[in-house]
């Protein structure tokens, strides 16, 4: 396997972390960050969204986002664990790394943090901004992917995720015919019941 | 099973996708985040970060982070499935939804908007403040489960997100030991190779 990191970026350090842990040897390809590498067209071929770590598969696949890495190294190489075997005990680790994952990092990460200096701009426009950048980069990791749905023609965790990402995208104000491919999953996606009945507009405390 | 949420939420939005796909019956708690029920105390009593949603079982355990939730879902309810069955396909699926919860979302939440706007700050206090709050609702999550290691004696992919993260928050001028348990944890995970392997000063490309 090849990992693509940084040595300061703690994505990149979880999954050096797990690699140790389940002892799978690796080649280090260092992306320099300092030199803004990561938003090179050199490496955006490796990952869409311009973020370290990548792992390369030895037949040449790649995988980005560190808990997605996790979990891949957990599932294929089972020992010594990374998750407990009880299903709740399982949650409470998910739960705890989320807080760092998706609560704690992407606030204080180097892209988001220059961005703040160069702050001169409004809620609306900040957000559309990420989203924008976001849904790219979605859009770009799910195409080679994609079915009826993100990945094949079965609902997955993605697809989940992707409708109320669109409609945040609206509440915004940006137009999500610049992702035909998502927005055609999306209106696959409310064809159907589950996600008809969890729209927001059919809870009982809206608005 | 109850699901404290708000209509609104995205990430309370996935939570009741998956509920329905599953054909999980649940009775629907609403938090008004206008009022902002989720920061006052009764609601920071079932979710330490004070954010939506939270998945509350029927022996009356609780599990937030929507990603937690999905996985918790999936694994104890697989029919219907929402996560492929090929590993690298489950890795693809969970890659794309890390793009949306730890990518996307967390940028443009309530919370971090309200932040933007009252900005006058620097990267270093706007980054205090997140990993602060973060590292608060880490240990007090966690304070149930720890033992050795952040869940019970096994290190566990919460134990490789926290690591980093308290490193980054050294880097940002935060004394660690306003969080005693995190820090213990810290020591007893750099005791083990595989995270001494791992560390950012013993990476090829250090600066």
């Amino acid at each position: 396997m090849k990992l693509y990191a940084y040595w300061r970026s703690s994505a990149s350090w979880r999954a050096r972390i797990a690699l140790a842990w389940k002892q799978v040897p690796y080649d280090y390809v260092p992306v320099n960050m300092l030199k803004q590498e990561q938003r090179q067209e050199t490496y955006r071929s490796v990952n869409a969204i311009g973020q370290v770590p990548t792992l390369e598969l030895d037949d040449g696949r790649r995988l980005a986002q560190s808990l997605a890495i996790l979990e891949y190294l957990e599932e294929t190489i089972p020992q010594p664990p990374l998750l407990p075997r009880d299903p709740y005990q399982r949650a409470v680790t998910r739960q705890l790394a989320e807080i760092v994952n998706s609560g704690i990092q992407p606030l204080q990460n180097t892209g988001v943090l220059e961005a703040i200096v160069e702050l001169g701009t409004t809620r609306e426009a900040w957000a559309r901004r990420w989203i924008g950048d976001g849904l790219d980069a979605l859009m770009r990791t799910a195409a080679p992917h994609a079915g009826q749905f993100l990945v094949a023609d079965t609902v997955t965790i993605a697809d989940v995720c992707l409708v109320p990402q669109l409609y945040n995208a609206r509440r915004f104000g940006l137009d999500v015919a610049r992702w035909p491919l998502l927005a055609r999953i999306e209106a696959a996606c409310n064809d159907l019941d589950a996600f008809q009945t969890a729209h927001p507009d059919r809870q009982p405390d809206k608005q």
